[in-house]
C-alpha cells in the first residue's frame, strides 16, 4: 500500500510506493571510472584557476602556488559576477536585477584521488572551517543577503570536474527553499512557541527508527518525507540557526559525523552520486528561536520527471526506516 | 552580464547567465532511435494492459479490443492506487495518510511511431479532450482534490514507453505547486484587483518579445523568468481558472496551437525530451476570479544539480527573448 508523507516544515507531500523487495544494490549507479588527464585543481596548476581568496595549510610562499590544503577560488564559469552596483528594475508586472553575485569553488584536498566521503580528518575539517570563513567574509559585502554552499559529487549530481570540491554562490535575494523554510518553521513557532527542527530531533532520538547515527553534537537522520531513497539530515542537537556561528570545536564534531554519514551512504551504494545543500539563516538576520542550521544530503537514485517537475510531488520507492536500516547497519 | 529575474506569480528568481553565442544546436540531444520490440500500448495488445477506463473511437466492439483511436488506461504499476478509504494519521510532528489515488495512462494514438508534436490534428483534440473527460469523471470522486496532467517525452524526461501517451495523477491533497501559484496569484489579484496571468498575456502581445505564437482562442509565450531554456506556456486569452470548463471548441483551438508550438520547438532542436504539466485550479474550487489555467512545457536541456535542488533557484543559459525569436522563425 503507498503512503503519502507530509514535511513538517514545508508542507511537501511526497508518496512512498514501496517497491517490493527493492534492496539499495538495485539501484543502478554509473561504474566510478578515474578519468585523469590535466585537472585545474591539483597542486602544480594553480595559475589556472582565478586568484585563491582563502588558502588553509601554505606556511609562507606565495599566492596560487602549491603547498596548500585547502584552497578556494572564484569559479572561472561564474553564474554570477561579483564587480557592479546592484540595480533593480521592473518591467510592467516583471521584475529583474544585474546578476551580481559571487560563485566560488572550495578545492577539499590537493590530492586528486581523495574522495570527500574518505577524506583524511584533517581535511574534512578544514572544509568546514572554509565554508564558515567564506560566509563570514562574504556578509561583509551589503549586496549580498545569502550564501547557498553545496556539492555536487558525481556526473549524475551535475559534478563536471573529478578533483574533489563544493561551491558556494552568494546571492542578493533569498532562495525560493529559504523563504519556504523559514515561513513554515515561523508558523510551527507561533502556534507552538518551539523550533520545528528541535522537536522533530527530540521524536527521532526517542523513536530511534530514522536515526541513523549521532555524538555528542550532532545527529543525522533519514527524514521522515525523504524525496529520494537514502536522503540524510545532518542537525546539530542544541538549537542554532547560524552556521558561522560554529565554533572550530563544533565543526570538530560536524566533520566527524559527516564523515561517518557519507562512509554509511558510501558502504550501502558504492560511488551513489549525491548533493549535498547548506541549510543556515540570511546572512542579514540576528539569531532566530524558529530556525535551525542543517545540511541535507540527497542521493541522486530517482528521476525527476513531469510529475516532480510540475507539483513539486516526488515519489520514493523506499521508506526511509528502511533506508535507515541499511545505513545503521553498514560495514564501515 | 548574468541577470536574474523573478517570476511574477512564484516569486522564484532564475539566473540567466547567457553562453556566448549558445544556439539550439550546441544542446546535446540524446540520437532518436526506434527501440521496437513488444509494446503494451500498441492496437492488439489491449490484454496487457489494466481495462481501459475511457476508449474513442471503438464504434461497437468488445472493451479492451483494438479499434480505438485513443485509450485511457490504469498505470499498471501506479504510484497511487484507487482501493480503499483516506485515512490520516499524525505521529508526533509528522502527518501521513495511505496513498489513495489514481494513476492512468492515455494513449494519445494506434500508431506505434506517431510523435505527439505532429500527432493527426483529430487525434491531437481527442487528447485534449480525454484529460478534460477523466478530470470531469475524476472529480465526481470526493477522496480526490487535484488531478495532475502531464507528459514525459524522450527518456531523459523520464519517459519509459516509446509509445506516444501521457497521465494523470489523482491526488487527496493539493501538490505545492498548486498552493503556491494559487497564493502567488492571489496576493498579485489582492493588491491590484486584475488576474496576474491576464496582466502578463497582455503585457506580452503588447511587447512580442516573448510571444511564439497565438491563435483566437489561445497564445504561446516563453516566460519572462523560464527554468529552462524553451520553456514555453500555452494559456486562453479569455480569463478562465478551470481547464474542465473548456467546451470542444476551445479544445480545438488548444490543440492546434499545441500542435503548432511543439513543431516550432521540434523544428529548433529535432526530438528534445521536454514534460509538459497542465496548471489548473482544484477540483473542490468555484471558479477563480485570479487564477488562470494553462500549460507549461519545460524542455529537459539543462541539468539539475545541487544548487538548484537545494534553492529552487535555476540557472539558464539562454533569454527568453532569444528563445522566442528562434520559436518563431522556426521553418514548420
Amino acid at each position: 500500500m503507498p503512503e503519502l508523507r507530509r514535511d513538517p516544515i514545508l508542507g511537501r507531500w511526497i508518496i512512498i510506493a514501496q517497491e517490493r523487495g527493492q534492496r539499495p544494490t538495485d539501484f543502478l549507479v554509473e561504474e566510478y571510472k578515474v578519468k585523469g588527464g590535466f585537472c585545474p585543481l591539483c597542486p602544480g596548476n594553480e595559475k589556472t584557476t582565478p586568484d585563491e581568496v582563502l588558502v588553509y595549510g601554505r606556511e609562507g610562499g606565495y599566492p596560487n602556488t602549491s603547498g596548500w590544503q585547502l584552497r578556494v577560488v572564484p569559479n572561472k564559469y561564474p553564474a554570477l559576477i561579483i564587480e557592479g552596483d546592484l540595480d533593480k528594475q521592473g518591467e510592467g508586472v516583471y521584475d529583474r536585477m544585474n546578476g551580481i553575485g559571487a560563485h566560488e569553488v572550495i578545492i577539499e584536498s590537493p590530492n586528486h584521488l581523495d574522495r570527500f566521503s574518505h577524506l583524511p580528518p584533517h581535511l574534512m575539517l578544514l572544509t568546514f572551517k572554509a565554508f564558515r570563513d567564506r560566509i563570514h567574509d562574504l556578509a561583509k559585502d551589503c549586496r549580498f543577503n545569502y550564501v547557498v554552499v553545496f556539492k555536487n559529487f558525481g556526473k549524475a549530481a551535475g559534478a563536471s570536474l573529478e578533483h574533489s570540491h563544493s561551491q558556494l554562490v552568494a546571492l542578493p535575494i533569498l532562495p525560493r527553499m529559504v523563504i519556504s523554510e523559514l515561513e513554515g518553521s515561523l508558523s510551527y513557532f507561533n502556534y507552538k512557541d518551539r523550533c520545528i527542527f528541535c522537536d522533530i530531533i527530540r521524536q527521532e532520538l526517542q523513536q530511534k527508527v530514522r536515526l541513523v547515527c549521532e555524538n555528542d553534537l550532532f545527529v543525522t537522520l533519514t527524514p521522515f518525507a525523504p524525496r529520494s531513497p537514502f536522503e540524510m539530515w545532518i542537525l546539530p542537537k542544541r538549537h542554532n540557526s547560524s552556521y558561522v556561528e560554529q565554533d572550530d570545536a563544533a565543526l570538530a564534531g560536524l566533520a566527524a559525523i559527516f564523515s561517518e554519514t557519507l562512509r554509511r551512504l558510501d558502504a550501502c551504494i558504492p560511488h551513489v552520486p549525491y548533493n549535498f545543500v547548506l541549510h543556515t539563516q540570511p546572512l542579514r538576520s540576528g539569531s532566530l528561536e524558529y530556525y535551525h542550521w542543517h545540511f541535507e544530503i540527497v542521493p541522486k537514485l530517482t528521476s525527476i520527471a513531469g510529475f516532480e517537475w510540475g507539483t513539486g510531488f516526488y515519489i520514493n520507492p523506499m521508506t526511509p526506516e528502511e533506508t535507515c536500516r541499511y545505513l545503521r547497519e553498514a560495514n564501515l
